[in-house]
């Protein structure tokens, strides 16, 4: 089918982008001998996370349990749900670990490790968990310095029901980098802070088979993973207009673009209105804190070329205004009525979140696969 | 069930609240002699637009065609499908007309009519189309000087296969309002620029049947309504931190909530960490233009009860950042590990985007009913 024959808006990938992108990240990893696990959230889709587990141990990160769900009933079995444990998610967590699956849960407080412990010895399991680490100050874990490390550790490798599994820690600051070389140092604070805190436990007496680190940025700039077990990432197999401003990737990298159509003019005012407002595009507005405001999105030609400066510069639920960043004339003859254009997103994330299912292109203008995808909880 | 056994993130819909705001305008809506076409947008439910529906005609307004076939589905047959129609639509908007539904579709050039035109001819059709007015410069639509509404009326009523239902406008510039007055306002002139392009029609030998407007702070405002024969407005049903921000609702009228496990506390920095990122609650930040941010979201207890001066002040894709505007002490005893929280949306159409269903309480902590959502295209 052609790319022009679906029904807008949907969600377009790039096949051909997507298997550069993987390729890219997997040789950085092969290079310093560090095993990759995926982050299964972004993709959240079995046929991408099998390409992006290619030559790796086979293990993923989830944001949710019905990721965690979907990717083990396709076969994946080492599933790490790197979101704080909370209670009244572990009975979904106890049901997956009889049916079979190796699930690691992530947390930092003592009360955390008791419930999970609790929850381990009701059921005759023992549950692995990480100690979730604060590499900078982003949001959750714990500090090298705060007694909570050896603390938590301790219990975990005291209590009945549950085990230590290591340390894991995410430098998402390193999205609001403002140079290559800051994201080079944020990528040696974050492994160092987790190496730090695995040789903390590791004096204690305590183990630490996993150290696991990462984020999209620090992935694709980190130079040395020494003392590292395993990088998470997981935007990187579609990059977007964030990790373009920040210079981790181009513009044509990005492999995920909305498929959208005009239907409208508003010739004197120099804007065309399409079908993707932030329904389809989301609400991110990720770029508008760089250098270069991308609006909603950037706009490009159904083949995926940029056009000109265009962007989306208003939306609203099912309606997106392109217009020219620098109020130029418009293009109006590759604009009319009917016509369609393909949108890159501020955050991959967050606008792949508003669909169920990729259209698969290999590059061309025709469509190849549909693939499925897991949302909610 | 009890509120506290739901797994979290996951949406509720407080009944009475949604009760008491549908009943709310119905009553305005009675004492100005006007029919009210929900806008089914923000609900995407069945059960909340009969409630909706309840003394008006019968019509309803659709931002998608999946909202369309789902409620004619459920038995909805005068449906306005309020977004500018594209050709790659019309194959499925065929296939429900000649299914028994009476979609009206809207357009604001000649290049649409005639390409609705060309399909209502190829399939024995005469389908109906209300031209987009622009009564604020929001968007889309034709104004009462340029000629194209005259000639659009005249190609609507001149071709087969297409007809001129009338005309529709939506003050979507009411939403930056800052204050009552200003709302009152711009309610009048929706109207009059209504209603005067009615009359230029009729006064061109065209029918306008139709004379549409609406928006929910306009529908909540405005005194007169001469000449207009429908109001449309979706999120009145549900309220949200936008239109409370505005004055069009208090907090306590907001019928729709996330309910949130807390994950963890960084007590050094007055944070408590939950399991509602911006997944769960959006990306809109639509409150941090006006004069009070609510962040991601306003804090209320399991009880639906604001706290102190708590709102989301940070959110990830899984993770929030609650804090106190004021940075206050916490609560921590109301805020332990594991316990919940209520979060109240900016937008109320976004946050619901997120979910596939709504847990409906009666205003009580009891769980009543789950209703389906009809999201995508």
């Amino acid at each position: 089918m052609e790319i022009t024959n679906l029904e807008t808006p949907c969600l377009i990938l790039d096949k051909s982008r997507l298997k550069k992108n993987i390729a890219h990240i997997h040789h950085r990893m092969k290079n310093r001998g560090v095993n990759l696990r995926p982050h299964g959230k972004s993709a959240k889709n079995i046929e991408i996370m099998k390409m992006a587990l290619e030559g790796q141990s086979g293990g993923i990160t989830v944001s949710t349990l019905k990721e965690a769900e979907y990717y083990f009933s396709h076969g994946i079995r080492d599933i790490v749900y790197a979101v704080g444990i909370a209670p009244v998610k572990l009975q979904r967590i106890v049901r997956l670990i009889q049916q079979g699956a190796d699930i690691t849960l992530l947390l930092d407080s003592p009360t955390q490790v008791m419930f999970v412990a609790d929850a381990g010895k009701k059921n005759g399991l023992t549950i692995p968990a990480l100690i979730e680490l604060d590499c900078d100050g982003h949001r959750s874990g714990v500090t090298l310095e705060n007694g909570l490390l050896v603390e938590i550790g301790t219990l975990l490798a005291r209590e009945e029901g549950v085990s230590l599994a290591g340390v894991l820690t995410h430098a998402g600051e390193s999205y609001q980098c403002k140079s290559v070389q800051e994201i080079r140092t944020m990528a040696e604070t974050e492994r160092a802070m987790a190496v730090a805190c695995a040789e903390r436990l590791h004096q204690n007496g305590l183990p630490c088979p996993m150290v696991s680190v990462g984020s999209t940025p620090t992935a694709n700039f980190a130079e040395d993973l020494t003392g590292v077990t395993e990088v998470r990432a997981g935007v990187f197999m579609f990059y977007d207009l964030v990790m373009a401003g920040l210079g981790v990737c181009d513009e044509e990298d990005i492999a995920l673009s909305v498929l959208t159509s005009v239907i409208g003019h508003q010739a004197r005012k120099g804007w065309v209105i399409t079908d993707a407002g932030w329904m389809a595009l989301s609400r991110d507005r990720g770029t508008s804190a760089q250098k270069m405001d991308q609006g909603y999105g950037r706009v490009c030609d159904t083949a995926g070329h940029p056009m000109g400066e265009l962007t989306v510069s208003g939306a609203n639920q099912e309606h997106g205004i392109v217009s020219d960043r620098n109020r130029a004339e418009l293009p109006w003859e590759s604009l009319s009525i009917g016509s369609m254009l393909r949108i890159l997103p501020n955050h991959a994330c967050a606008t792949g979140a508003m669909y169920d299912r990729y259209y698969v292109t290999d590059g061309s203008e025709k469509i190849e696969e549909t693939w499925h995808r897991v949302n909610g909880w």
